[in-house]
């Protein structure tokens, strides 16, 4: 059984104020809190519809019937199983190899989908700017499909940190120089934009490198590149002969 | 005003058997209907909520209030304005260049944003499997920005198709050649397979050259790229130096 107050409390994690408040956020299916039960996130309470997650202690488990896993699901198709885990407290920044960071990136599939690219490509570390989407959003945890335990992301004053860096910082832009062309480096800090404005004007001061994706299609009418597939393409060239 | 039976008309038209019975399919947004307006699509009607695209003769477009626009739209908040275009009729395959072949891909948004990415890298044509998405569904329409004016799309039988072919088919397999250290060919069929299951077995028997993107990070634990994703790695090492 699930009271109302655990309904409330957990719908309210939809929300990030009340993620904030409680320090909890959701997670759901078995793929994704397989792979945070694994990492080093904390488990606070794990509701399922079967006998799933063995490991998992009794005191920290409750079997639940799915009209009430409806209740609490985010999903418009609920799956088996939903977890609420704890919010680590505040992660430090690992300057190691290649670093992301993104400007303002609203959209919680896109933010997914690049914290699954750096997991892909072995980048570490993503710096998002205080006005990003978080990344405990139920629609980013989920879009990750797991790779958010393995990437460190943390928000800070994107200007504020890029202005002090003593690294290089590679930015996106329409007019840069043609990427396939460049050398890259392992290491650096590559910048990529808001969905609809690309990289701020005090971002783009703070950018050393200028690059771009030449396009190859009609170059009066071709739409620019998401940001999700974008940064796929960027992060295969910094990575590809490495 | 909407009529009633126009309502009924155009709500239908979210489904595939509508689409194909009218042989219609809807557009929402400025750009998107801009887009569709200077290629060969050939325009229905459209509906506006203001005064725009004036180059619209009157008696193809009507004035509706926003709430008209509500009933009719497919999208949670409307925009300005929705379009319905006549479907073409049966396209030829153009075999010129890179040609990429969709197996089972059921993603709206992923076969929306591979279209994208088709125009971006100039591939002119797109072979789907009869069980891909519509691409006049509503979804892969938006997500593409207007692309799908400028991108081929075929749908046939794939297997009969690629038996039959004299090119290289080129697929994407976790156990693929490294996609980085191979020289591509400008011409050749790359085949993408279903976002769960990858390329199917009957398919994956007339492919001639596997091909991977190495990873990079953790071997053991990192799920698979997302089709989109991977699609716009391969286009990009197909055309990066050509």
């Amino acid at each position: 059984m699930v009271s109302k107050n655990q309904i409330k409390l957990i719908t309210s994690l939809q929300q990030k104020k009340y993620r904030q408040t409680h320090q909890l956020f959701l997670a759901e299916g078995v793929k994704v809190i397989q792979e945070l039960l694994v990492s080093n996130f904390m488990l606070e309470h794990l509701f399922v519809t079967e006998n799933l997650f063995e490991s998992v202690s009794s005191d920290k488990k409750t079997l639940i019937s799915e009209s009430d896993l409806k209740k609490i699901s985010c999903l418009s198709t609920p799956n088996n199983c939903l977890a609420l885990f704890k919010i680590p407290s505040d992660k430090k920044i690992l300057l190691d190899g290649l670093v992301v960071a993104l400007d303002e990136v609203r959209d919680p599939g896109n933010l997914g989908t690049i914290i699954r690219l750096c997991d892909w490509f072995g980048v570490k570390q993503i710096i998002c700017s205080n006005n990003s989407v978080d990344i405990y959003n139920p629609k980013v945890v989920q879009a990750t499909m797991g790779s958010v335990s393995r990437v460190n992301v943390v928000y800070t004053n994107l200007v504020e940190y890029l202005s002090n860096s003593k690294q290089e910082i590679f930015g996106t832009f329409m007019d840069g120089k043609n990427v396939y062309k460049e050398q890259l480096p392992q290491n650096g800090i590559l910048v990529l934009g808001n969905e609809a404005n690309g990289i701020s004007k005090e971002i783009e001061n703070l950018i050393t490198q200028r690059l771009a994706i030449p396009r190859f299609g009609d170059l009066q009418k071709t739409e620019s590149l998401n940001v999700a597939t974008a940064t796929a393409i960027f992060l295969s060239e910094f990575k590809r002969l490495q």
